[in-house]
């Protein structure tokens, strides 16, 4: 699927992910030719979803070389959220980064690293008061499928993700290749941020 | 989400197996309280599926001890469904699990192999000629989310797999379960298997 620009996704993993939520963009990005991933652990070693599975990877955090940081959400974000050293790591693969995207609890470990102040985000509609309560100037959207807001993509739960990911395939290369994305992988494509089921 | 049944995956991967064939109903069936999951590869080996990622897995082929075997697609099914050695494992695999359940080019192996001989099935509406080709009597489905008979459960391309797997928690653990599932990850559940937009 041609278009012209080019990126690169580094994917942060950490022990408890959830698995969709990295599976569910991946697989939309991957679809983009001149479009390429690496997947970062905190040391370069496999790291293990929530749902059974183990990822290996193509390198640590300080390995990072990608343009774009894509941050999932999961079980895992409920330490990480209070761990220090990972959030100086997080803001350290963060500056460089020309867009930061998160999916799921993914933006409060972006919150609790202050990566959100002065920006519209969302998160997880179950765990919405948890993630919420990171940051100070953040203007948390109750119902949003995602949030674009300049550099920042900030997804719903999980299968949101998926949204989000053919919304940028859509913002960057147009709607035709989002849609091309989409029905190569049988998807009811839907490009409507606004549309959103599972509204707090 | 609790229930009565008791059910273990065997998810057989193999190189360039499709992503999200696996993670959609793995990140569905793994929600499912009692309910159990294995990856398995040709020698308990990582395996690496098309988008970027190599999973480890947690045995070989020959180590399955589910009663529920899963068959996912991608591009290794093109040279898969003329290897009579996975074609043979295949089928060993198969006999003894209660139910058989492909994803997308999935159910090519399973034709190829004589495991579709006298059901309906469907299968990835872009690659529907080419997987239609395996098998003799087969009723091929080119307008189905996903079909259902009896002991065997195919889907259509990619995503359709999430939506089969939500189905078969419906069918299994009743639609509330399915729904509490969907509703837990964010998904729009849908539980009809005519609705294809994606129809030959």
């Amino acid at each position: 699927m041609s278009h012209r620009s080019s990126r690169r996704f580094s994917i942060v993993l950490f022990e408890e992910f959830e698995l969709l939520d990295v599976a569910g963009p991946l697989e939309i990005l991957s679809k983009v030719e001149g479009w390429d991933t690496e997947l970062l652990s905190p040391d370069g070693r496999p790291v293990g979803a929530s749902q059974g599975v183990r990822f290996e990877v193509d390198g640590s955090y300080a390995q990072k070389s990608g343009d774009v940081l894509f941050i999932p959400g999961g079980l895992g974000t409920r330490t990480l959220a209070r761990d220090e050293e990972f959030l100086r790591n997080l803001t350290s693969m963060a500056n460089g980064a020309s867009v930061v995207m998160s999916v799921c609890t993914g933006s409060a470990l972006l919150a609790a690293a202050g990566l959100l102040e002065g920006y519209a985000a969302t998160s997880n509609k179950r765990a919405f008061a948890w993630a919420t309560g990171f940051g100070c100037d953040i203007d948390w959207r109750k119902s949003a499928r995602w949030v674009h807001d300049r550099d920042r993509w900030t997804s719903s739960g999980v299968s949101a993700g998926t949204d989000m990911a053919a919304a940028f395939v859509a913002a960057e290369c147009g709607v035709d290749v989002a849609r091309e994305v989409a029905s190569a992988i049988e998807l009811r494509l839907n490009l409507d941020a606004d549309e959103d089921p599972f509204a707090v």
